[in-house]
């Protein structure tokens, strides 16, 4: 039994055809017009037309950045595209005849993760997503947490400080200010205004201009054992691990998945996430230690999670 | 079909025949020896042959402090009874030949209230018991979330404040140490303690003795107005907002149950936490604020629910 | 006898004789030429020259924001104009012929509340000034503390918040990210982009336009009652007080005087800081609480300050 | 010129004559009798008594845990001893007829460093004893600062955390909450309480005692190298740079004399407090960095330094 899966970025609409291994059998792309929906769901339909001209599909899951409601059919809200209350399964339904649902792109990339990748021994999974920002899927008993309204997930905006950094989201303190790759570029650019000399090879690598400075810059100096870039991203693994023990108090995951680009940075990233976790963690002389698993689905995870999950 | 429930406390053992429609139809106590396991359980296990006496049962829960195995058999640890990876359930079969399931008190109450309380409308719940300490409970799906080693829903020690008040767990900054009767209390007698004039009633109505405030005294004076008294429950009310608000981020709750011993203060509790949560909450604009209500299965809850879960 | 006060903002340059009453009795402007560092000598020189035309004068006292050395000879940094450790009362004596002496600003205008304003009867005054951003200026034993370096009196770098708000400075959680008027705007503004209905009224004043709010606006909108204007004002002031009862636990001042722009809000603001100030100052029962002053001077402190400093 | 200087501790009375180098050529002690204000007063003086048959002395400086008024002459509140607004340089100026002057016992120290010790190169000299509890003292411009009620340098009482540990003067967060011996020690407990391996050691060394932690085993351990140690030791050195560089912004000292019982520990603990305070400095770029020095007059500081106060 096939389906499409298809995750919809910023620059790329991602579609493939994924079989029931979560194996992507078929693919193709197209860019993403702009900030129009009628255009984004006119060249998601158009892939999606194109790959199940070959393949014999049973529906079409769609993995989208922002609030998708519980019913999995409406884009409640997304901050990067013109989506607000978008019956986006309708629409697309109507487009290319074949059932539709709709997921938040984290939640896709969780299951997938659950399904076929880090996370398939484990009943009770939470993934985190550390790229510019901070997304999260909870899967418990082997199911999905969308939460009421399909809000679920949304560690990134829980308050790591209060009164802390402002956020984008308008309050003040969220995790994501302190552990997301945004976070870490604006890191790693104060210190450098400061004159903090251990800045000093990060500014060099960027060609003396700090504003240069950006996430794979610092991954890559970081991996050539550059103590400034260590720091760094040692800093924004403390802070995961900090958020993620409260996370774990309420939720007792089995394991905990960690994906997105910042997530390259792999043990210079995972071992203070894990110091700090096992430290914050409440009731530790009692309980198993959940592991931190790095993704293993990659740039795949939004295709195949959404496909999955249209089954 | 009858089942019956168990609520060990500090003090005293409560057990109760309960219908599916989760009334009470007998009851009886005994008083919890002291910290002996081997006594509780015979304790329990008189309490229990006494109602199956009179009524055909067809199991029985136990709900107890503690942590929980996931496999609801075993008390992993309990901070004021002596078990530490006691197999309770085991024992109890062996004295009363039923068969039996052990729960955390505070799901044991949120499932009550799930079932037959304050959300008996709702899909996902979270409930949370202000006592001396604080509980949770969380319900999504319809069904109640234990984790992966029976230790979900301990909002008590998520983090509140970085580097906070030393928590009883061994960690810093854990909600409880804000939003509980211990915290009521010890702010009320620090605040005492400086001379605050605002405390002045309150020290009067406890004989002129500050180390005589206690809850119950607060949330009385509170209720006949005294500003002081008003003031150290709307901070209790707003630190229990707050961390709502983070857990709404992760869970999305449709509603939330505030029960416990504190919640007697009724608004004058929930109206700061009301305002607190909406204020803290991310994406408000876009997303409906879940309804804060107030517990309705009172003392009877633990039986209730314990029952029901072991049906 | 008199002299010559200078005080140069980021878009005039005022200067005046003053007499030893605090008096004005003569007063020049020039607009602030750019960034140029030797335009704005000349520009300075310019308007004494024309000043001591008229009068004898014994002196000149240069106040300018910025880092000022302890000699009250050199301009170390200023963040607005283009002084790096310039020598300014070398290139002023040269220009002007008298004994010229530069001052921080904050520090000219702590002075001139000192001795001409709200704290004349005091030994140990801490002023506060509270604008765009947040200066101070400290008066202990009848003397301006200038520090070894000439960088005392920096209190809007003190930390507040650890691991708060990003600062200019390049450090986090600095006071002025919380308690001055660029605090007040920004919070304003994130307030009524999260839809704050009690941010509707500042909203509706500014056109509409969330990014026209102002300082200036929020105050007259709480003036005239407003409810949110009063609460972000208020949330300004309980930062402030919260602030100043750790500089009070260090230097136990007699007065403290409020000034800058923000001070136009009267005990709109101090009301919430004395009471913040009050809640957060140890050892209150056994202290006296040092009274909140508006400032008197104006902005002539800045001249009056700079030339008494110069006598 | 000879003076004598009496230090007031908890448990013991030392008093000694001084002269004009700062070297004590005679001294004699009293244990400290209890709680009795008479008795202490009675004890104090029998020890000037003793000393001045044998010296010509000019007058009497004596130095006392607590608030001691500006005039020099009260005792306004003294946690340890009965004093309540007593007039100690009275009641003392009676029994031994001799000019008496009162100082709070970190201010003699402190000042003790400035005249004989650590500082005496400098103008400017914030001094931090960091004991069971931290005290501080404050030289501007030569003076010592005692601000308008003699309330000054009470470092301790600085908020370090908003809404931070309890501390016992009321109020939350407290810097000495996070830098001092009882800080210390409550960490060590609660880390070894949760059964943090990293606490093993400690928890040997103290005979498998938890509750026998105390400060001087935890110095011990640290230096002979144990990892928990020093890193309970380097998380008080954090924060006490951390703390001194929010007092640098304010009064920009030209060196930082670190001295009290923890101080032991020496470049353990001072070198983790250097890094955190260059790392929160303010404006590190622009200004050069207050040196950290050990306190060099050991336990004579405080009779050393009340003696000078009284010449």
């Amino acid at each position: 039994m096939l389906s499409i899966g298809v995750d919809i970025g910023g620059t790329k609409i991602a579609a493939g055809v994924v079989d029931e291994a979560g194996t992507i059998i078929a693919a193709t792309t197209r860019s993403t017009p702009a900030t129009d929906p009628e255009l984004i769901e006119a060249a998601v339909a158009d892939a999606v037309v194109e790959l199940r001209a070959q393949h014999d599909v049973v529906g079409v899951g769609v993995g989208a950045a922002g609030f998708v409601g519980a019913d999995r059919r409406t884009v409640v809200f997304a901050a990067n595209l013109a989506w607000r209350h978008r019956p986006l399964a309708d629409e697309l339904e109507r487009l290319v005849s074949l059932p539709v649902v709709v997921e938040n792109d984290a939640n896709a990339a969780g299951w997938a993760e659950f399904r076929f990748g880090a996370a398939t021994e484990a009943e009770h999974m939470l993934m985190v997503t550390v790229g510019t920002g901070l997304g999260g899927a909870i899967v418990l008993n082997g199911e999905l947490v969308r939460g009421s309204g399909g809000f679920a997930g949304e560690i990134a905006h829980m308050t790591a400080v209060p009164n802390g950094q402002w956020c984008g989201c308008g309050r003040r303190g969220c995790l994501e200010q302190y552990t997301a790759g945004t976070a870490l570029v604006r890191t790693a650019k104060r210190r450098a205004a400061t004159g903090d000399p251990l800045m000093g090879p990060l500014v060099q690598a960027a060609g003396g201009a700090k504003k240069e400075i950006d996430g794979p810059l610092i991954t890559r100096l970081a991996q050539q054992g550059d103590p400034g870039a260590r720091e760094l991203i040692a800093e924004i693994g403390s802070w995961l691990g900090e958020g993620l023990a409260s996370i774990s108090a309420l939720l007792d995951p089995e394991v905990i998945v960690v994906g997105g680009g910042v997530s390259a940075a792999g043990d210079l990233l995972l071992d203070p996430a894990r110091e700090a976790y096992a430290t914050h963690l409440t009731a530790r002389m009692h309980r198993s230690i959940a592991p931190f698993e790095v993704a293993q689905m990659g740039n795949r995870a939004g295709i195949v999670g959404a496909a999955d999950l249209a089954r």
